[in-house]
Parts: C-alpha cells; structure tokens; sequence
C-alpha cells in the first residue's frame, strides 16, 4: 500500500461509503484511480467483501492491546470517556460495571506503537492507572454482529410478532 | 422490524454485501421489496451509512457484556477457541497474555439473555471460569479501526514509503 | 400498577402497617378503594401474603445489583453510611471487616437504572471507588430470616431456657 | 423469649401472616396465648410493625456473614443453589456475573455459629471453596425495598402511564 | 475472675515475673492474697504452668483478628509502627515484604471489640486501609517457639558445634 | 549456646517450667549444671525474665515467616491442621474466615531453611497451595497479650463486676 | 549477521570464551574468520566489550516477556523446574516465596514468538497456569550485578575484614 | 575474598574487560598482583570462564529479591526509571504492561539488606507501593541468553538469509 492506497482507506472509514465519485469528491483522487485501487486492496485481500471490511492484518494494524483504565474525574464520564476516545487506535471503549472504569480495545500498527499508546493514556488528567495486556491472537472480530447469531435466534429475539 | 427485516440484515452480514440482487437470491426475497426494506431501515437509522454498518441499539443488540474465560483444555488454543466462537452472540474474541485464558465481547437483546450466555459457556467442556462484566454504556464501537487514525499517522504506520 | 396502586405500597413500606384506615390517612385515598386495590394487588401476586410482602419481580423491582464502596471518610463510619443509605434503591448496607469497607444491595427497576445508580455513588464525596456486580438471578431473598432455620435449631438457640 | 416466643414467630415466618387464628392452628397453642405473646413481643420491639417485621438483634439473629461461594457443579446452577439454601441462616442468595458463582447473606446467633456455618458449605459435593466476611455493623436491613425509595421516583419508574 | 484477678495477671505480664513480693509491691495486694489467688487461677486453668502461660480463651480473651495494614507515612517504619502497637490488643505486628505494610494480630474479649478495633487503626494518621479477617479457630498459639521442634533439630541449628 | 543449653531451654518450653530439678530430671542434666547455665543465658539476655520468655534473636531463631495455605482436605479442618502443626518451626496456625483456609506463623534459624519449610507444607496430603511472605523485622512479639492492654480496659472487658 | 555470526555468538555463549582458538574448534570456521567477524561485530555494537556482553537488541533477541507459572508437580521443584529451563529462550528462572510458584524471564525475536513461548509452557505436564507480562522497555539488564553497586558497598559487603 | 578481590572484581564489571593492564590502569594494582588474584578467584570459581562471569552465591551476593514498583511520576518513564535504577543492588528494571509500572530484580549479599532495600525505594519520591518477593532458589541466571537457544533455533531466528 502507499500513500493513495491509505488515503482511500480512511475516506471509506471516515465517509461510510464505498462509492467511488464521494471518495473522489473527499481526496482529490480521480474516480478513475480510486476505481483501480479498489480492485488492487481487493483482490490482495485488505478488503474483503463489497461491504468494504478491512483485514487488518493486511492492512497493516496487526497488534491487538487491551487497556483497562482507572481513573479520578470530576466531570460525568461520558466527558470523561471523550479524553480516552482521543487517543489515536482506540477502536472501542465501554464504560462497565466492576472494579474498572473503562475496558478500551487498541489496533496498532506494531508492538512499538504500544509505549505511544500508553504514554498517551497516562498524559491524560484524571487517568491513575492503566492495566494493558497484549492479544497473542484475535480469534473473532466481526465487523458485523449478526454474524454470530443464527437467523431463528435473530427473528425470535429482534423481530416484532 | 419484522422477520423480513431481520432476514435481510442477516444476509448482509453473511453474504457481505448489500446487493439487493445477491440478497433476494440468497433469501428469496424479491429484489424490489430488498430495496424498499433497506431504505425504510436507512431512514430509520438501523442502517447507517453505505456500507451498511448496523445502529446496534436499534437493531435491539443494545446489550454488551465482556467475558473473561479460565479454561483447562488439552487441544490447541484455536481448536478450544472454535467452541467459544459457536456460543450465538459473541463478537470479539482474543487469545490475551495475563491471567485469564480468552477475553470475549458479546452482544445481546436484553439483559435476560446474559443467563443464556453464561450458561452456554460453562456447558463448554474444559471451561473452568468465567467472568463476566456488564458494559453500562459503550463509548465507542468502531466498525473500521482506520476511522480512529489520523489521515498522517495512518499513512506515516501504514504507506510503504 | 398505576400511580394509586404505586402510593399505597410506598406507604405499606413506610408506615409498616397493612391497615387500610392507617394507609387512607396517609394517602388521602379512600378506604374502600385501598381494599379493593389490595385485593387486586393480592390476586396478581404482587402482595404475597398476610404480612403484605412483596414480589419484586412482579412489583417492577426486578433487578438486583451488588455494590462494594471503598471510601476516604473523616467522619464516622455510621455518618459516612448515612450518604450512601440516601441513594435511592438500596435496600441493604454492611460495614464489613475485609478490604471493602461497604457492601450495598441495591433493587432497581431495570438495567438502565444502574448508570444511575453508579452516577449517585460516585457524586458522594469520600467514595474513592465501586465495583458493583449484576445479579443473573435471585436464589432467595427472604423478607424474614426466622424462615431459613428450622424449629428446632431457632428454639435452641433464640430460646432462654 | 421462651420456646414458645420462638414457635410463634417462626410459624408467622413461615405461614406468613399475623393472625393469631392461622397461628393457633399451626402451633396448637391456644388463641389467647398467641394475642398475649405477640403483644409482649411488640413491646420488647422484638416485633417491629403491624406487618410483623423483627428486629433481628433482639431476637438474638445478631451476627450477620457475607459468603461467597466458588462452585464446580455438573447440574444446572438451580439445582445446585438449592443445595446452598438447605444450609440454615442463609436468608439472601444471588448468582452473580463475576469471579464468583455464588454471593450468600447469612444470619446468625453468634460468632461461634460462624465454624458451622462453613462446616456446613464446605460439605456440600461440588464446593471449591468459601469466602466469608464478618459484618461489624448492619447499617440497614430492609424489609421492604419501597422504603428506600422516593413516591415520586416509584411512580414514574413502576406505575403504567 | 474479679478485679484482682486481672490486677494480679496483668502484673505478671507487665513485670515477667510470677514472684508474689514482686507482684505484692506493684499492685498493693498483699502477698498471702496473691499466693492464694494464682492458687485459683491455676486450679481454674486460667494459669497453664509453672512459666504463668495464659489459658487466652479463660481469661476471657477468646476473640483473635488479622489485620492488614496499608500505610502512607513519612516517618520511618519503626516509628510508624509505635502508632500501630499503641493500639490495646495488638499482640504480634510484623513489617513484611509483599504488598501489605504491616501484618498485625490482636487478641480481643468479644467480637463487638472488632468494632472498636477497626476504628481505633482508621483513626491513626496514614493508614489508608486495613483489612481485616476474623479467625475461627486457633489451633495452635504457642507461647514459646522452641515447642515446635524436636530436641534434635534445635541443637543442630541453635547449638555451636 | 552449646547442645547442653539448648536441651535446658527446650526442656523448659515443653514442661512449662523453670524449676531446676524438674529439668534435671528430664534431661539427666545435674541440678548445679543447669543454676549456672541458666544464670548465664540470663545474663545473655537470651532469657528475659522470670518467666523465661526467650529472645528468639539471641536463641537463633531470627527469621519470621508468614505462610498462607489453600487446602483441599475430606477430614475435618482440625485433624488436617494437626498436620500443618507436624512442621517444625510453626509456632501459630489459624483457621480463618476469608479466602485463605489457614494462616501460619514459622520462626526459622535462617532463611535457607524457608526452602525447608515450603517442602515441608507441599508434601502435605491436600495442601494446594503456600503462599509465604517474608517477615522483614518483627515490631512485637508479645509473649502475653495481657501486656498490650491496660490495666482498665482489662478489669473492664475481663473482671466479673 | 548471517549464519556464520550466528554460530560463533552461540559458542561464546555454549563455552564461556571469546577465545578464537576454542570458538574455531567448537564451530569448525576458520580462526582468521572468526577474528575477522568479532571485529564486525563489534564494530556493529552487537558484541559490546572485551567480555563479549552482547546487545541483545542488536543481536535481533529485542523482545523481554516476564512469566509467571502456577504448577502442581509431584517431584522436587528442582526437577519441575528443568523443564521449565527446556523451553528455548528462558533466561532467568526463580523458584519464589509467595502465590506464584516460578517466575521466569525470557528473550525472544519478536512478538509473534511470544505465541511459542505459552505454547511450549503450556504442554509441560504440570504447569496449571500461566501468566505473562510484555516488557514495553527494559531499562537495565546487566550482565554483571556488580556493576550496580559502588565500590564501598562491595567491599563492605563482600570483603572479608 | 579481600579488599582487592572486590576492587579488581568491581573494576572488571565496570570496563567490561578482564584485561590486566587495563585493570590495573583502573585500580593502580599492579598487573602481577592482579594476574595472581585473578587465578585464585578462577580456582576458587568465583570466576567461572575466560568471560569473566561472576559465580554470585560464591561472591558473596547469594539473596536474590523481586520487587514490582507502582509509582505516580510527573516525568517520563525513563526518567523515573533512573531513579530507581541508582538504589544499589538493582540488576534488571523493566518497564511492562499490566498492573505494575516497574518489574525489577536485585541481587543482595543477605537477607538484612532487604530492609535497606525496601527503604530505599520507599524513599524516591513518586514511588506509592512496592510489593517485593524472596527468591528462595534461583534455578538460571543465565550471563548470556544465546545459552538458552539451540543453534538451529538461532539461526532460523537471527540470521540473514
């Protein structure tokens, strides 16, 4: 992948669109280019399907870390949450139940990319302690959570009768 | 949403795509009707954007819950791994270093359904443990990590030079 | 229910007392109505017996949360106890021997209630920290203890001989 | 109180209600005996209120234990509380998301009891092991969880529109 | 045991002696009296042997906690640990490696003494928490460590060749 | 210290007394031998008063050490303790409330005989698991828990009024 | 470095020597070789003085992974312990006082190793449990301890008067 | 081992050579005399090989001790690092994911100089908690991590095609 190749990939991210004229419209890119980028990433497998899913992987944001976040703020932690949502790899973040204020799920680009990460957490005010563990191996992760779900168990509970 | 609803967004979720004629073949639903269903469920904010990432709240997934997983098994991690993966619901599933032996995402209709799940997994043979906390609010649940990035940081990490 | 029905258990549970002339002082609903709403309130199940107990379940308190608060207090403990008592729902409070200094149980009337519930503790000045816990299911929840022992153990050892 | 103090107050526990007709009848001890004793009882405050709600400190149920229980059991988890709820004293029993299987309030004579109690839990097939707090102070106990709530918030949260 | 009793025991304690003059000149009580006194106590058990060993459960002092302490002091630990040992009971108290500062154990007449216990370490300056644990039985208290070996390994380790 | 020191001085523990024919008796030792080598072990401050309590410094047992231990025993806690107290060196064993089933105190003459010991408690039939910390200095030891009160608050918890 | 550096760094290490006469006879490559790639290494900082410390980072071994591991073993922790020191890659191993019963530290070439390492702990017969930690940066791995004390210490400490 | 052994011992581990004239350069010991200490410490096996690696049990610092650090530190971690890294004795300091800011290992000619230790690190400013844990056996402490590799594994690894 170069530069193009990543512009591309962003605007499909930041846009929700794979439609080659509003990705044009958004990098600069001529439609024509974007046309043949796209069949590129697709036929080496960074994107897998017509719903523009990203292997991360190949793409190149292989390493998986989890970060448990115990923080003292004053503000509500929706504001709160703001802070640590800023923090670039951050693809999910839930506010639970239990001993920890925040469980946090991070893509980076490679295990060096994990002392940035946790150097940003920590420069964050209100942040005491984070608690981080490296995914040896992602066994699961849809982009999509009806995947998981058998169509019977989907109509029986999402359905209205 | 009805039944035919929840079949067509299952299909998108299994075929990959949002093709209406893909779609209508897969669950012999006639493609005008595909077209008219998806663009009530566009109005209606279940469907987002178009690459046809899911409002999980509308959809009525509006439950989250982590699992942590202490297993004793004697086959490999991804072999043990597979019977998680076959309980309905789970998202997300990592091989993490630390304590525990998988750390899971789940996403469930209601809060009922958490029973269901933590029965599901302890009937796995070789599961020791489970642990299981209940998410109050997800900050941020990213379908496409890159939207995290920056544009420069991505094609700084990611672009071949 | 209905806002009646709602008004004359909150006085059962406030006055202690079942007497529909007691609870018509209290609520300025007529006597004859409180019979009549009691009989209906007995015949749904949502009063259980002669002692005006309650089926939470069926009365819409159906959700059960568990809450350890660690705090920094410069009071005693019972004046500390005292704020946490004043958040609404919880129906039992312990100050325990162990690392928790408080273990609460708290009934809410669904899931969403428990970011509220969290939100109360968290606002009161001195609690450094919850870790609250979500009940699957209620095994026992036994309006009088007298009910667990047998004859013979209570007349041992309750009686003076 | 006297063996027959004690009589009375567990069949109201277990029938219960506070007729002094239905407790003649359970009891066989005769009408006006019963109209005697419960009037003492009142005033000792050993009876609290109409609804006959006991203070359990001066019906000599002083010492309150938190137990959790870790459980390996083969049967449903149902199956298996029923075992933990034969143990005497125990008067609350949750299943709970988390570490632990099982989270029991006891209530006891005294401190001595407490070695009978875990005799009693570690007997039962299927037991890993026990994990007991030792309350040093009730700082409430509700009869009724509707006390600990607002008319207003009960209303707008149980009452139908 | 009255007054003098535990004037008498509480003497040999303070001056490590079980001589009646000496005891006779620190509390006033004359010597026959103490003579007979330790007569009873022995006779009772109170007093074990010939080395005035105290019978703890007898002399009424039948209650042992663990405590944990978690501490935040400038000073140094010796002098910090004055401020722990002040604390009436405190019997053994160990500055230990691990996360704990301070493992104490105290010995107290009941378990409403816990109570007191607890508050009296909350309120010295620095310590942050204390977690304590109640013993249900001691099995063994010894009041000297030789008994706990055989002859043949204390003269292998104690004795120079 | 030489072996004929050492056998008085444990002779003393296990009898309960000081008096020097008793000892004579038990160790075959003539009665002038032991007058003057307890004369000199006085002056040493090994014994330190006429109790002879022992400065376990001096005596050579200078290493505390705490052992925690997990069991999983079928016979009584009691009878499994007996063989926690067959280790030498453990001079207090309590069966607590809590996670851990039993908590020891060990006195060694080193720390290569730490090593000893975990061998020791691992060879127990039933013993799952030591955790063992490491006593860094010993604030108190009290020989007589009496010692740690004062004289009021004793003749008020212990004197019969 | 090709495979010819590689062998003769494994000799040093295997035979304790920087010797070219030795490292020849052990790896078979000519001593003028090997004088000419020690001084390529060194000059690459891969060998970082005279006493062949090398830099493992350089070396490609950049990757530090703390282990813990919970075993139930039926030998001598010594014989448990050799096939711990089996695994490739394990640099430091203790046999520890407290919960966990070793603690190990390994250097691996890169993050995906780390997979392997939990492999390979976890087919060792025995070995009930592991619990690794990523080093983000280790700040100091001395080859030599003494290097960390000054010279006063030293020679108080180990000099013998 | 005197005053010189520990000089020319010091003197090798901070030049990182086992040259005699340098070392004598070093510590004004004359080469001859060097050359001859030298020998004795070979035979002696304090040094074990022509790498000059340091037999720590025979040198004197047989006590090894781990020691996890939780700080609150303003500056970067490097920074603080270095703080920890001048208390003497300390031979490994990593900074790691997971609950614990510092990992670190000392090695320590006794187990009194522990309690120097633990005050050492108690007096940095920003260090809140250190948990430390003896080591009872050290079972490799290996000088060269290339030692723990087969050659095979080595070359696959590290070497260039």
């Amino acid at each position: 992948m170069d530069e193009r190749d990543v512009t591309i990939l962003k605007a499909i991210a930041d846009l929700g669109t794979g439609s080659p004229e509003k990705l044009s419209d958004e990098t600069d890119i001529p439609v024509s280019t974007i046309h043949y980028r796209l069949n590129n990433l697709r036929e080496e497998g960074v994107i897998e399907n017509d719903l523009y899913d990203i292997d991360l992987e190949k793409a190149g944001l292989g390493v998986t870390v989890l970060v448990e976040v115990l923080a003292d703020y004053s503000d509500s932690y929706e504001e709160f949450g703001e802070k640590l949502l800023a923090v670039e790899g951050v693809t999910q973040a839930y506010f639970a139940m239990g001993e920890t204020d925040f469980i946090l799920v991070a893509r980076l680009p490679d295990s060096d990319a994990v002392e940035r990460l946790i150097s940003d957490f920590e420069a964050i005010d209100g942040v005491e302690r984070t608690n981080s563990t490296f995914v040896i191996s992602s066994l699961r992760d849809t982009d999509n959570p009806l995947e998981s779900y058998s169509l019977e168990t989907l109509v029986e509970e999402l359905a209205d009768e």
